[in-house]
């Protein structure tokens, strides 16, 4: 007898009803007496339960009805409709066999545990409902993406995870490297001597695949990237992960414009999917995690995202009478509460911000005409802040040259970045967006910890 | 208006024939006389270019016939059919914008250039046609596998990069750490104090996501893992690279042979995948990189995989009567010439080799009733040799605690693994398969620097 998925159960109830079906599954829940018992299965494919009932005609029913919790079964049972109670049907089991028997000191029992303690086991966690719920829909919302970018022709570039040089100088590194700890080889005057390790260089891991991304632009139009990065920041704050994973598309023949309507659109096009996708989840999500999730998830749908520049946001927030924490002047950084306002006071929807002033955004930002700001966007989103940031670059080799000098980089580091501009330059932009900010916005989720498997933090790399 | 892609003109033409487009893209290649000339564009949309037909009613035909190669046009203009001639639509240019100007001395001229010296210009090798086609393929692959896990319910998880142990002893690792390698700070003892460190211990470079991938399986039922995996081992073969990705999906309820019947299932729909959606690709290097490759491919594709046990696999060798250059034992690793003996004389089609002696597997495989065997599966396939390689995992924790003790390895570092079978454990296998070995198996590529778009390989981490 073949073996049924819950999800077909759910998904395809009609096919199945007052069949006989065999499922295999994790026992959630389990209570008897002495003539019968209910025992909930999950069997990893949905995030819902099946209800087996079970009886003392079946010949283990004394086994079955004392068996600890998450023990594996596989059951063959008639399915049947049960109206009028909780669970659409159940199955009346014929036979069961015990596959697997779980030890009955199972740390997940029904009682609700706290996110935090659920972290500390991190091998267990994804079975409870919360992470059960949480990882299909991170697994969802990366299909989306893949499928966004395959139907619209993007190709996808894997850009690589060990770098031989600190590009974006996006922050601190992680260093990659063969060299005997207890006995770094050193050069004559003291310092390492890199030339050993096993690239001839000093490696780091990558912190942005963007600029290796432009590349392929350049060759193959749309393209993006769609991998982990790391940060060495020693940030112990509920957003900061040391390892991630980012989307980064670019696009030839783009410009500012372009870039804002692909973010846009990437987004819709994401809620759109798992909402579809996972109506289940994101019901439990709304129920338990964040009340106000369903309704902000819609907004976004159904909003005509807002543009805003700089500094037309900056005289909004000066003439707001709100006493921000941080003062507000034209040439700092937003910070979250300024982001928060724009966002959620001022357009009540998701809102760009373009053409910052170039002294607080990257070198490859394009100069705008006033030679103050670059042709920068982010993303704000209400209740969330910063969701997307990106530009168009700098295609004239001159300009790009004197971004350089003016920030201290050196030229021989960007050779390659440069001849880009020499052969075939052209128009171009792109974006990047943090894969688990973008999963806390679709599930309400609070800490990044609760979104990646198996988290990276200062001191902690567990599992 | 409206920039039509290249793709578009191939796949739709009908639908744009004697009509007026935009296209923008690079100059391939350019001729002219002095009343009108050719010039080849490739957008990055498609494979194949477009040729527009320019002539001096143009106002800017002298500065466009002399354009370098490169650079980059806006071209509006009727696309008409060209009945008799190679390419089989052309566009008669109406205007031509220089959107950026290409230096001359562009080092990609027409003329062939050796995979070798291409290496050196990663930036640019993506123009070529042959990686044009590779790295096409490369996103096409990509898709091929999260499409078809999709399809079939498995959920995609991101396993940790960095790791705090090296638990499958898998080989030697990339150390990753903030420590400052000029003054490494040590213990009293002289060993490297790397509770400093940025983690609070010694962290490496994943070498696979199996362990972790199982820990989904057990909650999420069928799961795969796709990232990139690292091996510090210093090999300078034409198919090794220190940076790799790797596929590894793992399922609950799944014997071996379901293991081997996911892993044909998986070939086959990557390769029709392929086929179906890069013909003119599969054409190139058909033509240009390995003339058996299609009809290599088809075998593939039409055959039933066969499967033969070890023990029975190393009877065939010795009864062969080739003279192999290592001889065969039982109990012997089976070598690639051996290997391509089986898949390609004995079978002439991929198969699968069976039940591994104990001793030359993972401790992790599912021991045999015979005690010397595991419930190992390698696939083999003519031309290549090893594609996949599997197995049941060993459920039983006592089985798995004595394999521990006889390998060495400490029970401590594996609490968690081993909890998996004291809470909730039960039937399950998984596989993993090379991403890039993959991919040179599916274009005919011979060196993995070729279908990685930036390789790390030893003293060597470029662009």
């Amino acid at each position: 007898m073949k073996t049924t998925l819950i999800k077909s159960l759910y998904r395809e109830t009609e096919k199945h009803l007052n069949t006989s079906v065999q499922i295999t599954g994790w026992i959630r829940t389990l209570r008897s007496s002495k003539a019968f018992g209910f025992i909930e299965i999950n069997d990893g494919s949905f995030f819902k339960n099946v209800q087996i009932v079970i009886n003392d005609t079946l010949p283990n029913f004394k086994e079955l009805s004392k068996l600890p919790i998450c023990s594996s079964l596989s059951i063959v049972g008639k399915l049947v409709e049960t109206p009028g109670t909780k669970q659409p049907f159940e199955i009346q089991a014929e036979s069961i066999e015990v596959v697997g028997l779980s030890n009955s000191d199972y740390p997940l029992q029904k009682k609700r545990h706290s996110l935090e303690y659920l972290r500390t086991i991190a091998h267990l966690r994804p079975r409870s409902n919360t992470f059960s719920a949480v990882f299909r829909v991170r697994s969802l919302v990366s299909h989306a993406i893949h499928q966004f970018f395959f139907e619209r022709g993007f190709v996808y570039v894997h850009t690589p995870i060990i770098t031989g040089s600190d590009c974006e100088g996006a922050g601190e590194m992680f260093r990659v490297t063969t060299l005997p700890l207890k006995d770094v080889p050193k050069n004559e005057d003291g310092t390492v001597d890199s030339s050993q390790d096993f690239f001839g260089k000093e490696t780091n891991l990558t912190v942005s695949g963007q600029l290796n991304g432009e590349i392929f632009a350049l060759s193959h139009r749309n393209i993006y990237t769609f991998g982990p990065t790391f940060r060495a920041e020693n940030s112990n704050t509920r957003i900061h992960a040391n390892e991630f994973w980012m989307i980064e598309p670019e696009m030839a023949f783009a410009d500012l414009k372009d870039d804002m309507a692909a973010a846009e659109d990437l987004v819709k096009f994401v809620i759109k999917f798992v909402m579809e996708h996972a109506p289940e989840e994101m019901e439990f999500f709304n129920k338990f995690v964040d009340k106000t999730l369903k309704e902000r998830l819609t907004n976004v749908l159904e909003s005509d995202f807002g543009v805003i520049t700089y500094t037309d946001a900056v005289e909004k927030l000066k003439n707001s009478g709100v006493d921000f924490e941080f003062p507000v002047e034209w040439g700092c950084d937003l910070q979250t509460e300024h982001e928060k306002y724009l966002s959620g006071e001022v357009f009540g929807r998701p809102v760009f911000i373009t053409d910052y002033p170039k002294d607080i955004k990257a070198f490859y930002m394009r100069m705008n005409d006033d030679n103050k700001t670059v042709a920068a966007m982010d993303l704000l989103v209400p209740g969330v802040g910063e969701l997307v940031g990106g530009s168009q670059r700098e295609e004239r080799l001159d300009m790009l040259e004197k971004r350089l000098e003016e920030m201290n980089l050196s030229k021989e580091d960007y050779w390659w970045y440069l001849e880009l501009r020499k052969y075939g330059g052209t128009v171009h932009s792109g974006f990047g967006i943090g894969f688990e900010r973008l999963l806390m916005f679709i599930t309400g989720m609070e800490n990044i910890r609760d979104v990646i498997p198996f988290p990276r933090t200062p001191k902690s790399a567990e599992f």
